[in-house]
């Protein structure tokens, strides 16, 4: 998928509506892929996101030594690779092979980009402090990339048990709002 | 609006998918409402939410000292209400009146339910060491009420500027997942 640079003023909009992202983390030449939906932004520039990942998975340790990680926002089409990274551990199998998922090479930071997702942050942890109470990381979004084509971001939202709400129709109305 | 009890352990599948809320807080007599889009889940049982609430807001203060707020959340027709809550400052107006919104006695905390909201969640800060430095509030949730007519809830997710996704359709895929 083709990408171009997006400005990290607007990183707000992708992440502020809340869908379900994958991470991508990076270690010893392996990479890996989580599913994540604990997240929220923290400060719109430079982008902060704060997200919440288990101690109990395999990206944790990973993300908490190198503290470094990529974002990438799926839309709907990706919905069953999305079950199975959230579903599967990267300790086990190999979820780009498993699930048939393209990395690219990030600009700012080791773990790649998932190449079929419409948008891909590029982080680093900038404040590990609330990880050992909460699992929760606080990340700089350093780069950001947006397929051009991506003007309805059919993108998903957990309910809980594997069940999904697909974003809708948008709607505008005057506002003084960022 | 009729309300039931809904289980705590629950709550994570009214907030996980990412819809804008409204909180409420109180002190002195007077209460308030804010638009609020910065929230990410953090523990399942007892839930705990963070939430970032700008330091310029009026319900900061108010938070900050009285430590309880709850969590209200609206559905499309709502719209304009929530944009005139977040476009507004509870330091001049009283957005209830403004707003045509109406209160309802919470059971644990003093700030009340909105009652044109599908669910609202009674919060109380429980950790407040990121509020400095990131105007992040943890919150606990003690009491959860939902309308039991809100099987379809066609929520709010800020893109940014006014515009929003409206919650599209629901899909199910076999999952492991909580």
């Amino acid at each position: 998928m083709v990408k171009r640079s997006f400005p990290l003023s607007k990183v707000y909009q992708l992440l502020e509506p809340g869908p379900v992202v994958l991470a991508t983390t990076a270690r010893k030449g392996r990479t890996n892929i989580m599913t994540m939906s604990w997240h929220t932004m923290m400060e719109f520039e430079p982008p902060t996101v704060g997200c919440v990942i288990s101690n109990r998975n395999y990206s944790f340790d990973i993300l908490k030594a190198t503290k470094e990680c990529v974002i990438n926002i799926p839309t709907v089409e990706l919905a069953r690779k999305v079950v199975g990274c959230g579903n599967t551990s990267g300790n086990t199998i190999d979820k780009w092979k498993a699930f048939h998922l393209t990395p690219a090479a990030a600009s700012c930071v080791t773990p790649p980009l998932i190449n079929e997702c419409f948008a891909n942050l590029e982080c680093k942890v900038v404040d590990s402090r609330m990880v050992s109470k909460y699992n929760f990381f606080i990340l700089e979004v350093l780069k950001a990339w947006i397929a051009p084509s991506a003007r309805a971001r059919r993108t998903l939202h957990h309910l809980g048990k594997g069940t999904f709400m697909v974003a809708g129709k948008t709607i505008r109305l005057p506002s003084k709002a960022k």
